[in-house]
């Protein structure tokens, strides 16, 4: 039985929590939350805790708190030489305190309140100080997922710059869909069946070989059309660069 | 009944083919294809031609060609007075020619050979020169899917160009994912539940309330992390350009 605690009460701490408490693997101790009520349809009140001094003993501390507050946060921990570990995408394993041994948990989602997230279908991205604790790290992720893999954080960065395409740039083009449609009093509703056989197929088809469109056909009056159609100048300039890379991309291929 | 004759035999005429056969409403009279061998698995070869000259009557003619060949297929046509109607979602209903009665049935969706489509799920757009004919094509495409809309021009453009911001753009965000993800020696599979999850979560949040990551938390630090760690220019540029629009976006909600 490997102990756990949490620390954090946002989506992320959330959907850990609920895969956790499935586990027979798994003791949560405890999960530490400045506001105790955001967690008190999850887990027993008696196990939420609002003040660091009162943190249990536990085999690893998972930290999933914003960015900014990782350091703050791990120089307050109330004891040396435990296992700590962060699960942002983009911060050093080095901003953690370096009292604690430490190391990094990364599952590559988005989490939101009110949707369930299959944890299995994630590679959950594992990095750690010492060697040692290894293990115990590993182990917890795969309660989580199966698909556990070590990386560094080269890979780490790699995969959250990634997932800042595919999934903020790509929810921000949807946004600029749902805009057009607005403006043309045409529902959104319209285009989610195109939405979701768009990420379906780069499931089965590589996103090169899944490229359709004006821009990879080098269709020049198209082109014209749909910029002469949009009125934004900050549509047409995202249509303009996004239209010359793919072409770009297309004559790599 | 209504007849129907396909002309085309790219993946759009293919799935029209295959759900056209399925109904009992439609009788599919012929289908026009230059290469016959193309389509000798969907249908009766005897019902496959490749001389316009061969055509049939019937009560609708599709065409579901390239935009490029509209005009001069239409102006081929061997016969006057019918109801012939495209399915291209930018193409304006006057390049057909007009000696027949013309129609446009836009189906906003992309269509790849090996990947079923459930049309039921397509808001299939419908444009008619004569409101006479106006019952025929709505029946025809119910046939298809419960979701008929009648639009016009510019909303049918207004359409396609999203089309193009949901699926090509975002299709090509994928394409970078995948070259960073290459680039780190990581799989690009570790991507795909959060394409998949980034796609499903507008179907049941607005792309405004989904949208998440360093750009809309105004979270400079990271955003100099990324910029810092892609090296080439264009995936920088594509950065810079989403970044600042998304943060855009932001001040005006």
């Amino acid at each position: 039985m490997i102990t756990i605690i949490i620390i954090g009460s946002g989506n992320l701490a959330q959907h850990l929590i609920r895969s956790f408490l499935t586990s027979k693997e798994i003791d949560l101790v405890q999960v530490f939350s400045r506001q105790k009520k955001a967690l008190s349809s999850l887990i027993d009140s008696s196990k939420i805790i609002d003040n660091l001094a009162d943190l249990a003993l536990a085999d690893l501390y998972i930290l999933a708190i914003s960015d900014d507050a990782l350091a703050s946060v791990s120089a307050q921990l109330p004891f040396e030489n435990r296992l700590v570990v962060h699960t942002a995408g983009s911060v050093s394993i080095d901003s953690l305190d370096k009292k604690n041994r430490r190391g990094v948990l990364y599952p590559p989602q988005t989490f939101s309140k009110n949707r369930t997230i299959n944890f299995n279908e994630i590679t959950i991205c594992l990095e750690i100080e010492n060697e040692a604790d290894y293990p115990i790290l590993e182990k917890s992720a795969l309660v989580l997922s199966d698909k556990v893999e070590r990386t560094n954080e080269e890979q780490r960065k790699a995969l959250h710059v990634s997932a800042v395409f595919v999934n903020n740039f790509v929810n921000h083009l949807y946004q600029i869909g749902n805009e057009i449609c607005l403006d043309n009093k045409l529902s959104f509703e319209i285009l989610k069946p195109l939405i979701l056989e768009t990420a379906h197929k780069v499931n089965s088809l590589s996103p090169n070989e899944a490229q359709t469109g004006p821009a990879i056909r080098n269709d020049f009056q198209t082109i014209e059309r749909h910029l002469s159609f949009l009125k934004e100048d900050n549509q047409r300039n995202i249509y303009k660069i996004l239209t010359q890379s793919i072409q770009d991309h297309g004559k790599k291929l």
